[in-house]
């Protein structure tokens, strides 16, 4: 990145040239992983801070240990935002946080634009780890990471992205990855989520699942939220099986080499069945693995500079 | 251990050579935890997960610091088991942590099976950290260890174990390793506890207390759910004591030297008078400075390999 | 401190010479958090425990971080003491950790005493993060080396502390930590809460928060807790920010360079309002980065010896 890039918020904008050099940067880091001693000293003695005002373990987990596999001391704060105004918390919390000197802040929260904010008034960097329904750049890194690997190039595939599309941060970050590099993007979900919001975006919109999936050389199924099933804008869980879920039946319409995907964790039985998730065309645990080697990317090449050519 | 064990999920079936190497690397260890510098570069780079399913800050905590004295990176989580379905969340969650390449997962699960489970699907090393009434193999090491430090030796040594042995996991991995390492074993608890599901394992079943304390060389206590007493199966707190308890006047029928154990945390006045706790007989700090020792001898020799001929 | 003291349980009857070492000392540690490599080799393979049975996560980081700068392995132990009878859970919890070879307990009790006490029980060193309406002295110290900083010297001060001073262990530590550097403190707040318990301490009671500001070198706001307010002893939220809130009306009335602090997290637009937390007397944040500089200082001054004659 030739510390152009203080922050990385999102992917709509970012360049395909800079994609590649995270990505290939990232198998890079895949390697250290692989040995015995999965530790390199890039990053001794910084500070990495995970601020999360939203519940997620594996994403936190993932952060965290890339951050320990690159050396650096890391420091992990959950706030619920339950408890006083949302935007007295982020900023004081902020503040305090920056005030203990952090190299890189990783940040989720429920509100768009939070992590930019952050960007914005303090002079480290921000990883955004999921704002809102805005953009969650680590995760669709990681996505084209592992089509990659099953695919060899993103140029001219076809991705059909299947759920609540338009309330998917996953989504949203995928469309702008996939689309900068070459990726064509089809997706279809319960009619009463897929409107005009996505109208603004690069994609086609579809509606039927069996649509998207026939042609389609990766599926990738977005996370329901299973408190949402049942309530007006959504149907039951058995509904929504039925409709939007992948099974075997359904898979079977699909190019037989699909790649299957799931940002995770998994609602079993729900958008996609077991023995789907579990199946050879899965490349779920895939996704884990290279999230950490992105995650160790990105705090390479944000906080690393030119004395350090070289990650290993 | 010779390459020879992937995992450590109990005592039953483990020989008396591979306990007593075992015990002989943590006197090793424990040295280590006395020094200044209370740390060993041996894990250098090694990923270890603490997975707990159950809440225990004790043991999760001293599996942490003993990682942590073998320089490995150590990452902790904490599953609550009520929110999904317990198999789902077990296997995906386990799926998830073993796709970032952990070397060793800790594990403890309210099912008795869950560590072997894994430990089947997965080819990392499985340590269990308790699973249902089954076993707590590194809590009956350490048992043993302190018993060695106190008596010399186990061969021929009298154990009375007493309480709820029959859902009592430590209870179970003690009275595998104990009898393999030459020593009886005999309990005694409420009679609504004591019943047939022991007279499979190698014990000696007495009905009072009195009986097994009288000529015992190690009084072991263990620890009663207070949110079973006063219900059917247990009697009130005031009368468990009375009965079950181990106070100074009970104990002044024991030979004068007997060591008194309790795997910890105490209920003071219930199972145990404060009085005994805190006495000349008790070893229960002991206990836990030999869980770290016990612990980083397990990860030593479940990880180390031939070159790292010492930890020291 | 030239290995004369064990613990730091308060600032009371500390004599001017140490509190100016660890000041000193402070000054060179806040360096090591400016490089880029923010750690030095001198606590590795030391173990620091923060103990909290009160919940803070500012305090408890700012001691984490403090620690892993000076490269110790740091473990973190949160009780809720609401469970079980405080006493049992103070001594066995502190029992089972002193057994795990720590070199520091940071401890953070609501009783008065409790790391005094855990001091008297243990051979290691035990350093107060607050107990009860006690002492603070990790936060004292960071205030007089914010104030340093901005005053050059403490000697002659005028301080001025606002709110709730007789339930403020913040309070007290300053109070005897500045009146032994040769400052003179003054404070006011709600008069149902300045009363006799002040009498004892070398402090002047004023009635009316402009009779403290109008000569205040420093003005130093407690922090209120929300909880207490609109009960029998306190105003509501709204009266609280008239009659005792610092407000750039209320601060128009102090000398123009006056120093405003407050220890965090603030409660914006009641002790203090925003403009006021943000404005260019303000240095809120100052004392959060010289928090980590003091417990640096702490630890090390507290843990290292003779052969490390420099920390850096």
């Amino acid at each position: 990145m030739k510390k152009k890039r203080k922050d990385l918020l999102g992917l709509r904008g970012v360049e395909r040239e800079e994609i590649e050099e995270i990505l290939a940067t990232a198998e890079q880091m895949r390697e250290i992983s692989r040995r015995k001693v999965k530790k390199v000293p890039t990053l001794r003695g910084r500070t990495v801070v995970t601020l999360f005002f939203e519940n997620s373990t594996r994403t936190r987990t993932s952060f965290d240990l890339a951050a320990k596999r690159l050396s650096a001391d890391t420091l992990s704060f959950s706030v619920s935002t339950s408890s006083t105004t949302k935007g007295e918390t982020l900023m004081d919390t902020a503040r305090t946080i920056f005030a203990m000197s952090p190299d890189a802040v990783v940040v989720r929260h429920s509100c768009a634009g939070a992590p930019h904010l952050l960007a914005r008034h303090f002079p480290w960097t921000v990883l955004n780890a999921g704002d809102g329904i805005n953009e969650h750049p680590s995760q669709a890194l990681l996505d084209m990471l592992t089509m990659r690997d099953r695919l060899g190039s993103l140029e001219g595939r076809k991705v059909a992205i299947v759920g609540d599309v338009q309330h998917s941060r996953v989504a949203r970050s995928n469309i702008f990855g996939l689309t900068t590099m070459g990726a064509s993007v089809r997706v279809a979900g319960p009619g009463t989520m897929c409107r005009s919001d996505l109208a603004a975006l690069p994609v086609e919109i579809r509606h039927t699942v069996d649509d998207v999936v026939k042609d389609a050389d990766v599926i990738m199924m977005l996370r329901i939220q299973r408190e949402r099933l049942g309530r007006a804008v959504l149907p039951s869980a058995r509904e929504y099986a039925a409709f939007y879920g992948l099974d075997l039946e359904r898979l079977s319409r699909a190019r037989p080499d699909v790649v299957v995907m799931h940002p995770g964790p998994i609602n079993r039985g729900v958008e996609i069945a077991a023995d789907v998730a579990d199946g050879p065309n899965s490349v779920i645990l895939d996704q884990v693995t290279n999230g950490i080697a992105v995650r160790m990317a990105l705090l390479f090449l944000l906080l690393g500079n030119a004395e350090d050519a070289s990650p290993t």
